[in-house]
């Protein structure tokens, strides 16, 4: 705003400066930091990214430099123009949509079609019929249609079976009638809807004769075409700035008796005959419940480089970011140690480096079994389709066993590695002391935009009775003398075959081990959430707690195994060279044996790991880890292969200019020092003097 | 922006209404709010807060109804606005220091004198001459001096001996030279001095002669009196914006060989003499650690207020808000279950509510230990000032033993309630589910704007050393065989005395064993810690994590003990009736069994309980309290007497109307809807019509 003078400009940071810290750094590692990169992401992920790099960071609309200091109408407007700017260059480019949702995780801000692309057309993909594609799939694709999925309410979010707004059939003229009969019938929090869509697909209790068969999907017009105005008797809007996600317009949305045609009911597996006006089921849609499934499977995958984002920020940060002397230094050693020696640092950001792969690992390994299961299920699907309508997926029989855990199992692991995910950025961003607060940390807004995720697609405290649930079901299983049919019965029987037994497990010597004690904790906790439910008849509502932590501990055992797997059976071996794979195993166990320790009286209870162990495991093996997982610290994270324009943080330049880049960014770009105060009380005047670039943010 | 069409306007939440709900909260608990809140806040700051309210609401400058809705710069013009109106009422109804505090808080946004009312007079006050005060103070408190307070810069926090900034005495004209010579020598971070301040009180490096004297204060204008540009070889501004906080000017500061005067090193306690060159230093400025320890005491009585207002947002909320019916409820009882029924939803907020008591209640503890301290320093330091100058807390003997326990303790405490408060607070954004996340929700940016607590005053990881460095002295102490002269050594004495017996702690049929068994388990970090420092003689680097346990568990002790006295032997009897004692100690054992069962590792290792008591502490004694509570929860909240309008929250009102204001808020209020959009990529236009309220926030 204000140019700096010139002697401000021939400054430079005292002592060695950030990129020879960050030299010196990588050169103690020998870690391929490619070749790690090519294992996490693939050569062809890495290929596609730069490539579309190339061409967003060519286009000034993408242009990064001011979104920390926009307000929120000039956020959405910046992030409406990406968004209309990436359908262009998809055009040109010919993108698909791994190359668009490349694109737009580059761009790093949650745009305005966000939900037309993901919700609104696979809906209407799933769960439509060829007419109803043909009719609405087409134009949406061509942006002509511009829908969003309005499910949630203003005053019903995790139960869909409370929602309010109603849609009853009208025989005489063949409509339905969408109506919200009260205000929390509102929708609310309709990603796209605020200002964007066109179109919704509404979700409402349909009633035919005055009979409820409980929520549908409708697609209703709400805006005008042509003038984008909100049509008659549909009352709709943005409900306002929020924690983060501000470039997007969650809508509101209410209905006074709108009449929507009876092609708009989604009709794939129920629809009215309008001759007969009966409700006809038709399919199955369990189909459906694996869609949910791969969201959230997804959002384990994801999890690991959303974390990977703060840990590469703060772990450069922390290496370039000088304070005091080692206490125990000798006298000749000068100068300030980077705070990444400091050992109350590494334990808060080592196991995050680990974290980051143990969560990637655990989504790969997810999504295959998931990609696995479909296939098996498709098959499995259409046999069934004429006699088993409806069913979820606790509901089918043994042959989907492996449906029925993946999907606890994946409930599960998305309320854990969310969890981990969004407060481990919390704690990266105060690994970096007072700057982490500075918007210029790229660390405050990621986890701000992030947090939702521990909310939607199940609450992460919600989908906690759902894994336990399934558990004691598992073990209801078990005790009836079922065979095991899948991972969870295998455990739980092999727990149960041992109880006169117990365990012995080498925690500290055998990795397998490690991953045994995991099994049997969470076999543990299983059979007594079991006794306390079936035997004492504990009210459900008095075990909420119990299972919250049951569900934990087995998704941390999830956690745990697939690491362990991916480094033991995966293709790592052929991928990286021994270094980096001894590497990896230490990080698998800091995390494995971090993780225990933190969770120690469960171990301890359940007979898994004596005191002994437990505390060995704190005072000396972690501790050792660290040491030895720290020479590494950087090379890790940049295996991560995050380009700095994807970063946009002053802290987590590759380059270590941090505090170059902190000033110029204060002094250079931001609009309040185009203002010049009149501080004085008595005076009315507050800003004597603005600058042109700061009037625009007035 | 858009007025609600007529049907709209009709529309209201279904089920019963927020209002009833609440009353019926209100109606099973008959603890008499008006005495709690008196405990809590004393009549006379109640009559005081309530006078000023009137007040302020009475005045348009301080209408909260856009502040969500505000860019950063239209938020520091607001909040400039609201400082300059704060003065002027300050002179009209001749408010004391109390009174603007009170309306500062009510306000509820770090505003741009904050600095200057406190750091920049303070320091002028205890650090000055009479001289210095007579100049520099009464203009200051006429605000024609707005000063701010320089320490931290770019490159140095928690490190104060590191600072660049030099002050080179020259003996030819009696001057200092205030330079940076690096980058990070630049003041960041410095409060009212981005865009407000036109002196700064400056820490830098003195220099005589060559040789340094470590960091002294210097007042120096930045600002031109009249124009209020940066004065020549000054480079001043606002250092960008925040996670939070941006309705505070925080800035950057560099010198070019800029001159002072003699006049203006703060000479208090050490000056030059202008005759001889020589560095003289006066007085002792022990009394100057009391300030620190003044402020931090104040962090912990504070964390308390401000984790209520969390609390009693989300408490309120939990009891509006109904979700699922009870899985176990008898097939006639209709309708959904308020979510404060749900254990899993008691478990995360009602310890809370204890947190909010226990914090209070140490923080009373810690001032009235401070100001009785205080006077026996001032005494103290009278006698000692001509032969003790310039020792610092640990180094004072004997008699000053209270004052080191109060410095250590109110490090530990500082970390500690400042974590709860933070970290609890985003558990009760949380626990209002998806609405949580909405800024009106009214928690996440009272969040974002209490996090810098964490880090000032001393960064919460950093401070846990000093606590450890205390503890191992005063536990170097008794094994030397000196007698107990505070609390700290009292039970370190006692814990050695025991070390042949061991212990047995009735924890749940005791509070006075509960009490001890805090105390036992920090004794016992205390002792293993020094085992692994002094006879195992382990690198300081290598103890952090240690050090950070111990810290947290002898303050969780502290917190137990203070929450403890003031039920035992405190002036609660005498103020509120039996019912409220009662719920009172049910909340003092709620939150040192769920502390406790939470530390179980710690506990059990140290023998401080068994793990059959640890068991029942939690599956037990906790929900079982947790049910005795719970219908008190609405009015514990209540306690604290917030304001709506300070309180600024659509999910917190008093009165229950969540929806209601959720809906009028997002849609009469949000500038984001008076623009109307063309949402078609292959058009340019972004916005096809703006309002003019949207315009104005463009």
């Amino acid at each position: 705003m204000v140019p700096n003078p010139d002697w401000v400009k021939q400054l430079k940071p005292s002592g060695p400066q950030g990129h020879e810290l960050l030299d010196a750094e990588r050169a103690k590692s020998d870690i391929p930091v490619k070749k790690l990169q090519e294992l996490l992401l693939t050569k062809d992920t890495i290929e596609r990214r730069n490539r579309i790099l190339d061409i967003l960071k060519s286009e000034p609309v993408f242009d990064k430099s001011s979104n920390y200091f926009n307000g929120r109408v000039e956020r959405f407007e910046r992030a409406l123009a990406r968004e209309k700017k990436l359908q262009l260059l998809r055009r040109k480019h010919n993108w698909d949509i791994d190359e668009l949702r490349t694109a737009s995780e580059a761009v790093g801000e949650p745009g305005p079609y966000a939900l037309h692309e993901s919700m609104f057309k696979i809906t209407i993909g799933e769960q439509g019929t060829p007419e109803q594609q043909e009719k609405f799939l087409k134009p949406a694709t061509d942006y002509k249609i511009i829908g969003c999925y309005a499910q949630t309410e203003l005053g019903h979010g995790s139960n869909v079976r409370g929602l309010e707004t109603t849609a009853i059939w009208n025989p005489d003229d063949k409509t339905f009638t969408l109506h919200s009969p009260h205000l929390t019938a509102s929708k609310w929090w309709i990603g796209s809807l605020g200002r964007t869509a066109n179109h919704a697909c509404v979700m409402a209790q349909l009633y035919i004769n005055g009979k409820s068969f409980g929520p549908h999907p409708f697609i209703v017009q709400v805006r005008d075409m042509k003038t984008h105005e909100p049509l008659e008797n549909i009352h709709v809007g943005d409900i306002g700035p929020k924690f983060g996600y501000n470039t997007m317009d969650n809508g509101f949305l209410l209905f006074n008796n709108v009449k929507v045609p009876h092609f708009n009911m989604l009709g794939r597996f129920s629809r009215i005959d309008p001759q007969t006006n009966k409700y006809v089921r038709q399919g199955s849609p369990s189909l459906i419940y694996g869609t949910l499934t791969w969201v959230r499977s997804n959002i384990v995958m994801q999890a690991g480089s959303t974390l990977a984002r703060g840990v590469t920020i703060a772990t450069r940060y922390c290496a370039v970011r000088r304070q005091f002397q080692d206490r125990d230094a000798p006298q000749g050693e000068q100068g300030e140690n980077p705070v990444l020696n400091y050992t109350m640092v590494q334990i808060r950001l080592l196991p995050l480096i680990a974290a980051t792969f143990a969560l990637h690992f655990t989504g790969k390994g997810m999504m295959s079994l998931y990609e696995e299961n479909q296939k098996r299920m498709k098959q499995e699907g259409a046999n069934r389709q004429s006699d088993k309508r409806g069913a979820g997926p606790e509901e089918t029989e043994a042959g989907s066993d492996i449906l029925a855990d993946l999907h606890a199992t994946s409930c599960g692991l998305k309320a854990l590695s969310s969890t981990i995910a969004g407060e481990g950025l919390e704690v990266c961003r105060r690994a970096c002391g007072g700057h982490g607060y500075s918007s210029f940390s790229g660390i405050g807004s990621w986890y701000a935009d992030y947090l939702p995720t521990l909310t939607w697609e199940g609450d992460n405290y919600m989908l906690t009775q759902q894994v336990a649930r399934y558990l004691l079901k598992s073990a209801r299983s078990v005790l009836s003398g079922a065979k095991p049919s899948n991972d969870t019965t295998r455990i739980l029987s092999n727990f149960r075959s041992r109880s006169e037994v117990g365990c012995a497990f080498d925690i500290l010597g055998s990795d397998e081990d490690l991953v045994s004690a995991y099994a049997w904790r969470a076999s543990f906790l299983t059979f007594e959430a079991l006794k306390h439910r079936d035997d004492l008849k504990k009210p459900w509502n008095d075990l909420l707690v119990d299972f919250y932590r049951l569900s934990k501990a087995h998704s941390q055992y999830l956690v745990v195994k697939n690491f362990f797997e991916a480094l033991k059976h995966g293709e790592i071996a052929s991928k990286v060279d021994t270094t980096t794979q001894e590497v990896l195993w230490k990080l698998f166990r800091l995390w494995a044996l971090h993780t225990l320790e933190q969770e120690g009286s469960e171990f301890f209870a359940s007979g898994a790991a004596s005191r002994h162990q437990i505390s060995l495991a704190r005072t000396n093996a972690v501790m050792k880890l660290l040491k030895e997982i720290r020479p590494h610290a950087v090379r890790l994270v940049d295996g991560w292969g995050f380009d700095d324009w994807v970063l946009d943080s002053s802290l987590g330049r590759y380059d270590g200019k941090v505090y170059e880049d902190m000033f110029y960014r204060a002094s250079e770009l931001n609009p309040l020092n185009g203002v010049t105060v009149d501080p004085y009380p008595e005076n009315e005047t507050l800003f004597k003097k603005v600058e042109p670039l700061a009037k625009a943010k007035l």
